[in-house]
């Protein structure tokens, strides 16, 4: 099934997780495959060099991995992008990063999928949960209705929210700020207990929250007329822009070289 | 300068903040005056009916009041608006509620102003301070620019965000939590020194804000073109009325009664 990357060669492929917990591991596994089960028949092979599916920079003290599925003409999917980061930091830890991200076309104004799971330390960990709006919600109540209000995404905010471990995180970016949901998970986590933590909180909500959209969203048949494609695919091309160019613009040539990061940005620009 | 009310009669002004702190009185009237001075020559005096700019309730346990100032045809002006509601709890307490609202016209699209505190125990404060957008930020990172990262607003909830006292806080509203922009400040206060914690933190960032709002928004200069105007007033009227809507439409009826609540709405959405 994961048609890029396979684990018998020197490269560590996405699909491995080969620096995160067991448990961290286990919830990106869930979530991958189950986004691979579910979009199965509407997901292009992935088609990215081998060294941008995985690269490390020249001391290899940074390892990244990347997997990138367009979506058949006939689906609503633009892309699928998975990814994970690894990064010695001076201090003598690391720096883990494991995302996985789905953009649907402008066939559908339905919100994308966005999870993002950061940890900087073993007792620190920052998450980002959020179905992203494609439209302005200030415009449209509808919408607003249709995917947060009725899906009721936000129990799971304060269900964590409630944890003396969780406290709320606010992006640096004050664009990131702008593209998420009003019921976005933004949290930092503080534990001794962090494994315990991914297992019996964090997975729950993030398979969940997976479910709505895959259920409301990617199935929704939210079909969008004509008219409003040009909107959406203006909305939608800044926003990926925006967001490739503050994610990756300045961290990839920092830990990779310019060289790697060319590449890779290169090969994400083809959909980004 | 208060056109509209005096205080030499039974009715209680919007101009006394009878209910609320010494600190908390302080701060409102500097906000109100600032706005009234820099504002003068923007704005018709106010023509609420006595009955709306101030009422109550039968049994006497809610009061509130309402000052209300449309702008000037040729100024940026929309409106402003300060209002403020007292109302005995069952506990025994109290809950008050002071707020001043600036709204622009279109003839720019400048972000407004907003703030709003809410007293709910002599120890707890939920303080929303704001200068909500009026385009989609998601689309336009230049107006991002402008008005939130060059003007450095993000810095005054940082540093809110250092004190132990004071948390972030989510309004139970989805609607509300997409009209404010990302530097918002949602913050609950839970002290015991209340008092002091207005007048050493709250007032001088609420004062710098206000300032930041006259003089880069009110006062900015920026014009709109024939065409975007249209997109402007109807995002503006869907903000206003889903704002009205659930600020007002159902705790107006509530806590003052049906007769009240519809006199009071009836004024406002001659603006709103």
């Amino acid at each position: 099934r994961f048609t890029c990357s396979a684990s018998n060669n020197d490269r560590m492929a996405f699909i491995d997780f080969p620096y995160v917990s067991t448990s961290h591991k286990h919830l990106m596994l869930d979530l991958v495959s189950t986004v691979q089960n579910r979009l199965n028949s509407f997901l292009n092979p992935c088609t990215l060099p081998p060294d941008v599916e995985s690269y490390q920079n020249e001391t290899g003290t940074a390892h990244a991995a990347l997997h990138l599925q367009s979506g058949v003409q006939s689906s609503p999917i633009d892309f699928v992008l998975g990814s994970w980061l690894h990064c010695k930091l001076p201090s003598g830890g690391a720096l883990n990063i494991t995302s996985l991200s789905a953009y649907l076309n402008s066939s559908t104004d339905a919100p994308n999928f966005l999870v993002e799971l950061i940890q900087s330390s073993p007792t620190s960990m920052v998450l980002i949960l959020d179905l992203p709006p494609r439209v302005d919600l200030v415009l449209d109540p509808e919408y607003l209705k249709t995917f947060y209000e009725d899906t009721q995404l936000d129990k799971h905010r304060q269900y964590l929210d409630q944890l003396s471990e969780v406290k709320p995180y606010f992006s640096s970016s004050l664009y990131i700020r702008s593209v998420v949901s009003p019921t976005a998970i933004l949290v930092r986590i503080e534990t001794e207990g962090l494994e315990e933590m991914i297992k019996t909180h964090i997975s729950p909500i993030a398979k969940e929250v997976l479910k709505t959209w895959l259920d409301v969203c990617a199935f929704g048949d939210r079909v969008v007329g004509e008219s409003e494609r040009d909107y959406l695919k203006k909305r939608d091309e800044m926003s990926k822009s925006k967001t490739i160019e503050i994610d990756l613009g300045s961290n990839l040539p920092r830990l990779f070289g310019q060289e790697t990061a060319n590449r890779v940005l290169e090969a994400l620009r083809e959909v980004f």
